[in-house]
């Protein structure tokens, strides 16, 4: 077993994929300047990249797609206000009720059930007006491809109406696109397709991009203005981030298309994971697999320790699923060598 | 109309109750002192009175039912953390969000259903530990009787079951109760069949009890000074608040038992109303009557309209009910009028 | 000295009169309604009068200065500003860092030293617009008269001259005017003549003008609108608060002309404390008597305690302070006998 | 002078500097892995290297200097709490107010006046108990070297006696350490004979030390456990940020010695400044020249400005004072061009 020990398949997250030759060489030979003062070429042609790659006027880099996050709501809303997320989404469960803390927001969270974003309908209802007794809704988050539901893709149809609605309703309508790429891909659209529903989306470069650092922020000229004052503000204003962000930049120029990869990777990891006899994996629309592990007698926990144990890596997502994430270090052997490794132990 | 219009009958809500002249009385003459100093005797009987009724340790008088259950939530949390609340409470939708405007908390709503609390299951899937990535649960707030379900009352059995767990669990419970007293009368219990599951509990003088101003939160001797200091931040410490506090005092020793002369009240109304064609009454539990006008070709605020019209203020509650709340200003010959002029408009 | 004991002469603040007889009387027969709905008559009265006399468009009932300087703060402020404050001012060091906390200001202190406002070069050297590193300055406060000082009389000239500077910068101004009455009488001006340079002020109905509970907040219309909305987050709504807006409301029409007594039962205390060996009694311009214990061996906890032993209350402020404050409930006989006592035991 | 502007002498700060070939090979080299997990070699060889370096426990990796300040506010306190603060430090003027906004901090400045640190007496004094009324103290906050009073240098023996009584007093105390290593090199002492007297330190990679990004707070265990997961609320969690710890590992590794050359380059800047007819340069202690303007008939924009158009960059410091500031990318030769450079424009 030490030979899987020395060697493992690392699935728990796209974040763990390591730089490229190609982006070291970008990092050592980066043009770079002080980004506090906005004279970082890397930084500046990164962003610009990006604006234009999603469709907005302007665009802001950032440590974590979290910041990204919070500097949205932080920017749209002002304080004491409501915002309606999908109920399972990053920004409630995996962002340490930044909303709360950083925005004083209420957040109100809708169940968008077998759609990846509430429906139009489901935002009028939870929608409220400012009253003497209740916040007004000042933010709608929703999140594409939604991680805790698999990986899965929101129809871009749904996007368009939500977005309708949102903005008839006069509030402002955040993308969390941490994986918004993955999503484009596997509907065969371009992310503008997505993001021209939205005033504001945030896409990591970091996740199955697969640079080493950073998420990108965009929307308008005046919200990207006041999104870098709030980064400030976070702590997330760094001096010469040229070095991290021309790997970013051929991240966003050449890992697009080739995330179809990861997810023929995902399709075949979840048929040989689901032919195991106790495992029932759902057919992952992207790079994401949730295996449920109810039919064997073990719970998520003993699953992810017995893999670990033949060097496969994943993660535990609650009680009884275990989430298995595809990426560019991982290629079809490897997949195929993680089902093997997975039959054994199970 | 001018003669209805010369006298309307309230039934907006509880809150809109006058001082009997008993109250007036005991104002007029209530000894007083500075109760910053807590020198007040009338706030300090009313406090030591509310505590014992309440089976706690110790309680605050505080103007507003919102600051009770504001500084409860304070006390009980740390910042950051998150707080399970019945999807529907008053600290929802009532408290202009004042969970993450006061204490930073990220609130995750649990909908009860068709009980009043969440059951013991529910709390422990909303439940979660603190983890590098997700905030903890630090408070759970229940609300009974629960006024946007309709008045309904929680059973003890409920509340006991949902105690254990919070116990169990190590996070606070708080009861918002508003009108606890109502839901004590209508289960036949004493209200620490309630309170003895809970850490904290807020009740309002101000609505079925009768009193004009303020309610008291109540808990252990630790909990009620932290949040006499913290009344102090919000701005609710007051002078010779005796003055509002005799009267209180009065509402708890005369006007608990009363309590069952509203809900029969409401039980007559609401058939009253339900007689009516095109009007759909609940049947109320309490004091509260929640009349379902889909059946008319009226919306809420019409028929609230129509209502006031001829002298019956009620109270709009989403787009297609109406409220209706009965109180010790309104007796039997006031319900039937009540009706007969509801009749009139519909 | 058990007959001091009996009836103390408690010096210690003006918070500490008890209503009179009238007052009691006003409250046992105020109009009362609903003033969450705005239908207490009594409050609505005593807002009314509060505005005409300080000269603005609209004023709220609040149930302590504290929320009244609180919800200023809040409304004038968006979040992340700067509040220029008096270095010793009440809001500084009596109000729980509430402009932190509720409204997440930073606060730039500036001492006024002799004078009892900032002067307007020192408002423009503390002044600071926005940039991408710094809050900008959004709010002024100032406090009149001012405790800390000794009760201390701004110069109308000055107020004037600070007005016009923040307005100038584009700055509200408010003004902490728990003892405004008290400044305007020994001033001998009308409140106007102060408050006609700020945007708002807010005016304690329970300190010299012996009202039992209450504060005004007075300001625009818009800006009394935003107020009466962030009373509801901080808890401060009221049901039939008319029961002590009513005494409130003789307060004002009552008690400022006779402010000047309690200003010159200060002067006789002051000389007669003065004249005790070891005391050092500043000569007070208001009705607060600041005493240096630092010629006696006594520290000001000490000379506290020795007075209590006789029947004189008195505030330790500081290390070798102590605080005597006079008003209604203290007459010209009460001041010679707690200088007579004091004199016993130092 | 198209000359002048194909080369600027770029003396705004330190933070320009630009990474070295050995940096930047360092970075395309660097091992790394996911840092959020832990996982990152380099990350985590930086981190043991600061704490070592520092004396302390632990240390922790972030993005800017404002973040390591922030987090150590958000860690050593609770919310409501006053921290003491030097009057001119960073976390007042250049932190956007964070520690209101992040930690409901109300921030009490004392002016060191000639010395860089409160003296123990001033600290007692500003220093007070938690009361009814007041916030406790939570924090005493210093900067060292400070960059608003020019770079200088505080005494040891200052910073052992505020360290003691702060220990005296049970409050936590911070250093902000951004030019720590200036400090040290400057006093001729090893960084630990500061940082042995205070409760957290935070240093920046990123200015005189020369890496592009980045700055480390060091603590406790248990503090810097806290610190990372606050970190992740500020978005801060980056991933393979190996890539940039590798560079700020050679930086604490190799240019802390060097800074002397920098303080020799500075004193040579500040005499051929202090030649030129109108300005008047103040002696500088490490690496910041501040010069008065006021000699001269141009304010701190004018000269700034015509120092930009000879290709020398400065920065304005208020009215009348502008900042010069060396580092590892200018050299004598270039300190001589530009003081000759400047002295033909003023």
């Amino acid at each position: 077993m030490s030979d899987d020990a020395d060697a493992p398949i690392d699935l728990r997250s796209d974040t763990v994929t390591t730089p490229s030759e190609k982006m070291r060489r970008a990092t050592a030979n980066a043009p770079v300047g002080d980004d506090v003062y906005g004279e970082d070429p890397s930084v500046n042609d990164l962003e610009a990249t990006a604006a234009d790659v999603l469709g907005f006027a302007d665009a802001l880099f950032v440590p974590s797609g979290t910041m990204g996050n919070q500097l949205a709501a932080r920017v749209h809303t002002e304080r004491g206000e409501e915002a309606i997320v999908e109920a399972e989404s990053h920004v409630v469960n995996y962002e340490l009720g930044g909303f709360a803390q950083h925005s004083a927001l209420q957040t109100r969270p809708v169940e968008a059930g077998e759609r990846v974003v509430p429906s139009p309908a489901q935002l009028r209802e939870a929608h409220h007006a400012e009253s003497l007794h209740r916040p007004g809704t000042g933010l709608v988050a929703i999140e594409n491809t939604h991680n805790a539901k698999g990986g899965v893709v929101a129809d871009v149809a749904d996007v368009a109406a939500l977005g309708d609605e949102a903005s008839a309703l006069g509030v402002p309508l955040h993308l969390d696109g941490a994986r918004l790429f993955n999503a484009a891909v596997a509907a065969g659209v371009d992310v503008t397709a997505y993001t021209e529903h939205v005033d504001s989306a945030s896409v990591c470069l970091s996740k199955g991009l697969g640079a080493p650092v950073g998420s990108v922020l965009a929307g308008s000229e005046a919200f990207v203005a006041d999104a870098r004052r709030a980064r400030k503000l976070l702590g997330g204003g760094m001096r010469q981030a040229g070095l991290i962000a021309a790997p970013g930049r051929i991240a966003l120029a050449e890992n697009v298309e080739r995330l179809a990869d990861d997810h023929a990777n995902a399709e075949r990891l979840a048929r040989g994971l689901d032919g195991i006899d106790g495992l029932d994996a759902a057919d992952p629309e992207t790079n994401i697999v949730l295996v449920d592990t109810s039919g064997a007698t073990l719970g998520a926990e003993a699953l992810v320790e017995r893999c670990r144990d033949v060097g496969v890596l994943a993660s535990a997502f609650g009680r009884e699923t275990v989430r298995f994430c595809t990426h560019l270090d991982v290629d079809r052997d490897a997949i195929d060598d993680a089902v093997a490794r997975v039959a054994r132990v199970v």
